[in-house]
This record gives structure tokens, sequence and C-alpha cells, in this order.
């Protein structure tokens, strides 16, 4: 896997002037290529290597004109911004030079493949499903250990370590993703994390332009896009802008200390980003918590420096319009700044309309989590420009939901319906991201004996697949794989049975799947499959009724056409008085999705315990 | 108590026109007199009586000028409309001739008092002092039993009956009152109740015009509040827009159908007024929860009548013209119409604009509750225009805050922190009105054994005090009454001690009360009257920390001088790291408001389990 050096030995040309000079060194060129064409035509090239601030440096090439160059307190930095507004696809070229040493840079401007407006973002119309690469096939075993990496241990019996799943892997599974019915995929970081330890998750970045060798090549990355579209399957991309690895060579020779916050001291982030909302909130706090660090190997950027600012903002762009992807997980989203991350918000969206960007909001309040939607009322007249947010309130109230008896005014299903009765607080409540589980929790199975509970685990998935918002599944939910964060992480991140070679048995398929977790996948998968393209619930209004005799019931309807949902909160039968649902209950007839059976509407409805319908007329 | 009748007597006079007619029956006028001068120019005068809607109407009085006269459904009522914008105070008459009948009624207009501007309203300088005037103290024995009113039962034995406390009651302990150092007292209602039962609380009116007579009379009314006044204390008078008693002769024989929602089948509301804010709502949840009745014996009036809409308007306006009242506390604000709510408010400021209002709304999130606080962004471009709401959220919360351990993450006083954090959903939050507990909820002792724990009673106070907002006591709660809902309404409306001649001890007085209840009460004294005209707490800026080492601090500041609390939300000794506080912690001494003594803040600072510190610099 040397293509990266490669690539720099085919960049640099060294021209003797008079007599030879000797070569200059340029480690880094960050982009690397760039694009004719695009809205904001300002670039900015960070060029890495010993000295180099002390070169001059003049561009040519036909509509480039160089604007500015920034050296930063490390001599080892040019930042250039050049003007491409004029500038068609092209290699023009860089020139340096140091007394008598000269170079020559070729730089590439690609032609655009695609119009910004054809790159789709994810919407409510989806399902995510969210993998960590990681710990879900090992596609590629040739790449499990790249030896000139820190980290080269390879253990599945280690929860921290790595264990060899890649983009191959994922690659390899997309006709059981499709087949499942969810239509997007959003992966755990896969940039490269080259740190000593624990790099298998992804979230300390090393260099935001490259993938992880130990998941495949920036082109395996692309390819795998390319074919995920191809069966219809999205892609969202994990980026994290509050911080990056300590081993990047951002931070481990720093252009500036005004790259960094706290640059020359750890100090940890209290993770409390409600102070940054909070009008109550002493300085002190609000700077601790968006300044300190994630933590001791994950060194916060200073976003308000501009040059920090145009090299994350461009980063994100470059993978876009280099793999197609359909969307951007932002990690840590409110740990930034936030004038920063609306800005980057603003130019994503500016470049690709139809783009969408969530952010990691994980705050324990809809107040909270409603500020940092897109033209919140709340934040106005500042706007954080983030089309979705998580709902985490409401998936701490999906974790109780369905262990509970419901009441009429509290328990169980009221939890939800309460909570939902608040969504005005929400800018746009289709576009709350909405899950039961991810990464960073305790998987919703969370022991063994709830994964039992089959009539609780589909009950839930009734809720989260047909009520407002835009759901998000967490790998192996469908087989009911557990995880306690009470464990640890590890326990969170567990391989996908059937993804090694040699795995005991294959979960991939129904034959290595036990029976309980072949009725799970089942209904998952029906439930799944009718969501897609079904614009009543992708894009349909919510309307719904406070709990009467521990049912909840709800409509989604679009253009005429409804669906009502009923479900029964407790583990009592139920004969449920529909007079106030008259209003929803166009036919005395209707259809269970669920079961494809006749559902007769014109008396008493008879629901067993814990009993979903999913009707349609 | 023959007054009423006798104002009728004294304004109704019949002519002879050729031969002499028989008199007209008018029952009621309401208002019986008004003001020249008021803001707004029109006035509703309701004429009831016996066929009256046949009679021809004129009015003849120097700038008054019938604009309208409405017949109802119902024969026996007329509705006049008079501007008054040219009118001076006079007494003008209204004339009613029906064939050879004739009517001539004087109508006074008299001269105002004050000017709006000069009505001042309570703020978060102020600490109301909630009294259930039936249950608080019997000043006068005589009106105990009314025997025209249907009510007659005294029996202080039974918590649904009447008891005998009246306004003279609280006339004669405003002493008592204003040396506790609350500011205000608001009172449950003390409009006519005369219904069958259950009339002791107040909040079934059956005339919006006169003080139930077993309190007293008007006037009695009207000298408390000037009494209250000369001792510094404002008056804040409970009304109920929503609804009123099945004996309100508006409903027995009710103008029209018009005036009530379900008129003529009584519908019981859901209680869900979220409803009213939840963008889901069912049409049917909406107009179950708003138009629905109270309970069987409070019908719901129709506040989109513009008839009902003014007489309500009209009677507030005068409660507060005649008496010089401080406020209104709204019951069931969000159950009665948005608008006609909006209307109403906005008007009542227009006319005084120092006043203030509270609204009684009883929803489970700051959500909710910030949605009817004037000037919400969540509400825009709907407009409440109600200042002051009820913290229903935080009560809940201080309920169990004081009793559990206290983390950085959750539980006790963290519980507090969070809440606050999310304060920007209020336009206001020095304008929630704070409480422990009110007469519908447990007391916040509810039990005897929670009374003994004066930790952490005095840190429940410590921290009602000293938040934003405006405090609320309820009578009883600086002597450690107790009261639990789950024993029924009564059981939190017990009588005062010492309220009744004979009562075995007398808890207005140091030497009648318990060791402990004095200890409550010193304590809760010293801290009203430290509170009192204190701007640094009654309108300072606050400035908080996350918890840490289970103590919570914040700063109220004003115009350069602050106040720091600090609160041991454990039952552990602490020795709090001051570092992150220096920002609020001008110098190394302070002096605590609780002991008088002198604090070295210096190096760490010992706190012990439960400790709260209330600092001066």
């Amino acid at each position: 896997m040397k293509h990266t050096l490669i690539l720099w030995a085919v960049f640099l040309f060294v021209w003797g002037t008079g007599q030879a000079a000797r070569a200059m060194d340029v480690k880094k060129i960050a982009p690397s290529f760039w694009w004719a064409g695009m809205k904001h035509s300002e670039l900015q090239i960070l060029l890495y290597g010993d000295g180099l601030a002390s070169s001059d440096v003049t561009v040519s090439g036909e509509g480039v004109y160089l604007e500015e160059v920034v050296k930063q307190e490390n001599p080892n930095y040019l930042l250039l911004y050049v003007d491409l507004s004029e500038a068609k696809a092209q290699t023009f070229h860089i020139q340096l030079k140091n007394g008598k040493k000269e170079l020559q840079i070729p730089y590439e401007l690609k032609a655009r493949t695609r119009r910004g407006e054809d790159v789709k973002g994810f919407t409510s119309e989806d399902v995510l499903y969210l993998i960590m690469p990681d710990r879900f096939s090992n596609g590629n075993p040739e790449n499990d250990v790249v030896k000139d990496m820190r980290e080269t241990k390879l253990d599945r019996t280690d929860s921290f370590a790595r264990h060899g799943g890649d983009l191959q892997g994922i690659s390899n599974h997309l006709d059981y993703i499709a087949d499942l019915g969810v239509t997007a995929i959003w992966l755990n970081p896969t940039q490269e994390n080259d740190m000593e330890g624990g790099s298998y998750h992804g979230y300390a970045i090393t260099d935001y332009y490259q993938i992880d060798r130990r998941f495949g090549s920036n082109e395996d990355f692309r390819d795998m896009v390319d074919k995920a579209h191809e069966k219809g399957l999205k892609v969202v991309m994990d980026m994290i802008f509050n911080h990056c690895g300590s081993e990047n060579y951002l931070f481990k020779d720093k252009p500036s200390k005004e790259w960094f916050n706290f640059h020359s001291n750890y100090v940890q982030t209290s993770f409390k980003t409600a102070s940054v909302m909070d009008i109550h909130a002493s300085e002190y706090e609000k700077k601790i918590a968006t300044d300190g660090w994630f933590t001791s190997v994950m060194p916060d950027f200073n976003q308000r420096n501009r040059h920090v600012a145009r090299y994350l903002i461009q980063s994100s762009i470059w993978w876009i319009e280099y793999a197609g992807i359909n969307g951007i997980r932002q990690d840590t989203h409110p740990y930034a700044d936030f004038d920063f991350m609306s800005q980057w918000c603003k130019e994503v969206l500016e470049e690709y309309p139809y783009f969408n960007i969530v952010g990691e909001t994980w705050l324990n309040s809809n107040v909270l989590v409603a500020y940092w939607q897109k033209d919140s009322k709340l934040a106005a007249p500042l706007n954080s420009n983030l089309p979705t947010v998580m709902d985490f309130p409401l998936q701490a109230l999906m974790n109780q939901a369905f262990d509970e008896e419901t009441g009429e005014w509290g328990g169980g299903l009221y939890k939800l319906y309460d909570y939902q009765t608040q969504d005005l607080v929400y800018a746009n409540p289709m576009n709350l991201l909405i899950f039961l589980d991810n990464h960073d929790t305790s998987r919703f199975t969370r022991t063994d004996e709830l994964a039992q509970n089959l009539k609780r685990y589909k009950q839930a998935l009734v809720f989260l697949l047909t009520t407002r918002g835009i759901p998000q599944i967490y790998y192996g939910t469908e087989i009911l794989m557990t995880g306690d964060k009470g464990k640890g992480d590890g326990d969170l991140r567990k391989d996908f049975l059937g993804g090694w070679p040699g795995d005991v048995r294959n979960c991939f398929e129904a034959s290595g799947r036990t029976s309980l977790e072949n009725e799970a996948f089942e209904f998952t998968r029906r439930l799944l499959n009718w969501r897609k393209g079904n614009s009543v619930i992708g894009k349909g209004t919510l309307k719904h009724y406070s709990i009467c005799q521990g049912v909840y019931v709800y409509q989604r309807e679009f253009n005429g056409k409804s669906v009502v949902v009923m479900m029964n909160g407790t583990d009592s039968p139920k004969e449920l008085d529909l007079t106030p649902y008259r209003e929803i209950l166009p036919t005395d007839k209707a259809r269970d999705v669920l079961t494809g059976k006749q559902v007769n509407l014109g008396g008493k409805l008879a629901l067993e315990g814990r009993e979903n319908l999913v009707l349609e007329f």
C-alpha cells in the first residue's frame, strides 16, 4: 500500500537553475487535487515540509490567481490561497524558490463529474444502517495489519484492538444490507487513524484526506460508494471537526499554536456542552466545554482560526466531490465552534443543495437539541444551518417505553406521546435522526434476556419505523445483537458473526441465524421493505392521540393516503373503543401490514397485550 | 349581608307613562358601575331580567353613546355596548321601554382614583404567599354561614366543607405575613361560589362581580387590599375565565348556547392541554382538551363568543380598578381559548402597563410552559401576552432534588442545574413563578417524616429564594405544614392552627409553635427579610456552574453587587476546590447571610453534608 508515497514522488520535480539544487522536502499537500467550477472559488492549499516557509511562491495556470501566501509560526508550513473563479480543469503549477533551491509542483484541477444539485442527501424517506467498519466484516485479510502504521496488533479477542473489518467486507455484504430494506449506510469514521492504540473506532483522525489503509484505499472507498449507489443505498460518512488524533502531523508539528485550543497543555472537556446554549453559563464552563480536549490523545481544533476552518471545510467538500457520498454525520457537533460549524454547513449546502448533514447533538433535552437544528427559533438570530440533529432524548425514552406499562399520564408509550407533543420546539421534526442505539450507547437489546423478548423488540421497531424522523438502525439490531455500555464500549461493537472467515456461524444467512434471530430479522425486513419508497411514512404528516386504555394511536398521511398505527403499550388484552379515532379511520376495513390480515374497525377493536397494528386502507 | 339586594333597589325606578306601569324585573347589571377615562372606551353592560329583551333601549348621558344593543336567544338578556370615549365621571341613565312598562336605570361612571401606571404588579423582587381563604383564619364567625346561599354546612372536620376562614381572618394576620418577609399575598378565588357543595375552594364562580359573602363583602375585600398595601404587601387575585360554577346565572339561564362549549351536554376535558401546542394533535384531542368541561359542575365558557370575551375581560378590569390589586393569577390558563387569553392580557396591560398576570400553566415540560409566556419565540407569530407563567417542571424537580444525592451527571441538585441550562427556551426566565407546592399539589413537606428533615427544608428554601424567578410560598410552609395529595385535596388545605378561636395552639406566635417549627420559621423569615428589597436577588443576572463534587454553585449579580450561593447536594462533607469559581469570587472573604459568619475563600472550602452558603462580599 505504497501509493501515498508514490503520489508525492510523481508530483515533485527538481530543476537545476544554473547549478543543481537540492530537493525540497514536501511531505504533504492538502488537498492533493481539487476541481474546477466549484461555487466556492477560493482554494486553500496547505504545503508541509521542512523549512518550506522561507520559499518564495508563484503560481502559473490559466485563470489561477495566487491571492495570499500565509506563513505560520512553524517554518514547515506554507498556506496558499488561490482564486479559481476563472479556472477551468487543468494541471497548473506551484513554484517554490528558496535561494538556489527550486521546486515545481503540478496541481490538478479536475473536471467535475456531477453537478452539486445531483448529490442527493438522505432524508426521512431513508433508513440508515450504522456500521462500525472494523467490526462488520473482514473482506480483505491482507490489509489487516499495515506494517508502517503505529498500531499493528490484530486481536479479535481484545475489544480495544483492531479486528480486521474493512471496506471490502462492507462491499461484500451490500446485498444483505439492501435486502434488509434499509436505504443508506452510515460508516463510523474511515479516515486514517494512525494512532498507537484504540485506532479501530476511527475518531482520532491523523490524515483528513486519507482512508485508513487497514480499511482500504481512497479508491476502495469511492468504489464501495459507487457499488452502494448501484444497489440503491446512500452512503453517509462520519467526520470529526472538533478534534483530531494526537499523531496528526497538524498537531505533532502544528503550523502555529493558534491551530489548537489549550495548545500547550491538555485540558479535558467537561462534556457539558449545554453550556454553549445556557444563558446562565459562566465563562469558565463555556470555555472548558468547547475548548477542552475530548481525550488526552484528541487535541481540540481552534476553528476560530480561519486557516483551520478552511482546512476542515475543504476536507469535507473534497470527500463529497471525490466519492459522491450522500451525507455527513458530524461527530461531537456542539463541542466545536458554533459560528464555524454554521459556516461549514452553509457552504456545504451552497455547493450541494440536496445534501444532508446530521450532527451528533448528544444533549439530554429537546430544547438543547432543537437549538442546533437549522432555522431554530430558539437560536435565532443565530442559525446552525445544520439540517438534521440526533434525537437523543427520544432515544433515552424509547429505551424505557417498551419495558413499562403504559398509563394515561405516565409510563411506557405515554413517554413517546408526551415527548412528541413538544415537537413544536423543533424547526423540522421530520429531520430528526431517530434511533434505538448506536456505537456509543447500550444496545436496545442490552442483555440476552431482553433479546428474548420479541414483543418488546417488535413494538420498538414498529414505532421507530413509522413515526416522524429519519430512522437509524445499528448493525446487528436486526439479529438481536446485545451490548451493554456497563461492560465497556467493546461490548457495543462486537463483530457481526459470519463477517470473518471461519466464524462459528454466519448471521448474514438465514441458515446461520437462530429461529429467534430469524423472527426478528424477518419482522424488521418486512417493515423496512414496506417503508422503502412509501411516501406516507417518508413524507407524511403525523397526527397522534393521547393514550387511551394504554394504547397509542397515530396516523401518517400524505397526499390523501394514510397509515394508522396502533400499539398496545400494556401486557393486557384491550377492547379498544375507536370513537376518538374516527377522523383517521376512513373505512371500517383495513389491512395490517405486519400480518397481511384484514382488520375490522366497525366496532370495538380487540388487541392482545403488546400487539401492534400498522393499518393501510 | 343584604347590600346586594339593596343595590338593585336603589338603582331601579319605575315611571308611570300616562298610567302606572308594572315594575320591570332587572336581576343583574354587570358591571354595576364603571369608570370614566379608561383606555378601552367601550363598555358592555349586561342586563338580566325576565323578558328584558323585548324592551327598547335608550341611553342618556353626556358623551355616552349607545353603539349597539344585542339581544340573545334568551329573552332575559340585553347586552348594551356604549362608547365612553368622550364621557366624564357622571351618573347617566339607561331607559328601557316595553309597551307601557318603562324603567330608568341610573348608571354610575366613577372618577378614577389612580392612574393605570400607578398600579404596580408583582415582580421577581417579590415573594408571594398563597392563602386558601377558607383555611387560613376565621376573623368573622358571623359570616360563616349565609342562610340564603346553597351550601350552609360549616364543619372543620370535613375537608370538603367550609371551615369559616375569611377576609377578616387574613386582615387580622397581615402583620404576621409582613413580618415573615413575603411581599405579596395571592388568595385562592374569593368571588362568589354559591354552589351546593365544595364551594370552599372558590373555583366555581357564580358571580364574577361579587365577593363570596362567607368571606366578606366587596368593600371588605377592597379594605383588606388597602390594609395590605399599607403594610407593604401586594395582593394577587385568583380568577377563572375557563369555566364557571354551574349555578352561575349565566349558565343556568344562559344568554345563548353560544356562551358555553358543549352547552347541552357535559363533556369532560381530557386535561391534555399539551394538545393546544402539539403540532401533531388531532382535532378531536384539541377540542376535548379546551372545550371539555373542567368538571361536571364547571361548564366551559366559549370565549370565542365576543360577548363572553368582553364580559370576562371587563370583570378583571373592574377588580383592578375597584380594589387596586397588583396581579391576577389566572386559573387553568391553557384550557381557555388562546386568542382570547392573549387579547385579555393585552388589554389589561394596555390599561395597567406595570401590572402582572400569572397563568396556571400546568404542563410538564419547559417547552410547553414557555409557549405561554409573552413574546415566546416558540409561539411566534402568536403571542400569549401573558407576562408570567408557572414553572411546574421546576416544581416537580425541586420535589426530587433535595431528597437525592447529587452527581455530576444526574440526581439531586444536578436536576436543578440541568433544567436551568435550558432557560433559553423562556422569553423571560425572571418572570417564572417558582414554587415548591401549592393548593393542588402535595406539600413540599408531604409527610411528618419529611417535615423532620430541616436540612432538606433549608436547602429547598435557599434555592427557591435565591434562584431566578418569582418565588411563591404556600401558607404554612414556614411552619412545616404537611399535606399529601394521595390523601385528597383536603389534606393540602388544612387549617392554619391558631386561625380559629379555641385552636389547640396558635402557630401565628412563636409560643404556639414547636421548636422544630420555630427553627423552620426563623430560617425562612431571615432569608425572606434579607431578600426583601435586595436587587441582587430581585433583579440580578444568574450565572451558574455545573455540579462539581456534588456542590451546586451560582451567582446573582446586579449593578456590580453580587451574591454567591453554594449548596452541598450530598450528605457527605466536602473540601471544595474553588478554582472554577474564581471569576465570581471578588474577594477571599465573604459573609454568609444564613449564619452571619465570615467565610474564608482563600483555599479549599469545607462544606458539611447538605450545608448551604449564601455569600455576600
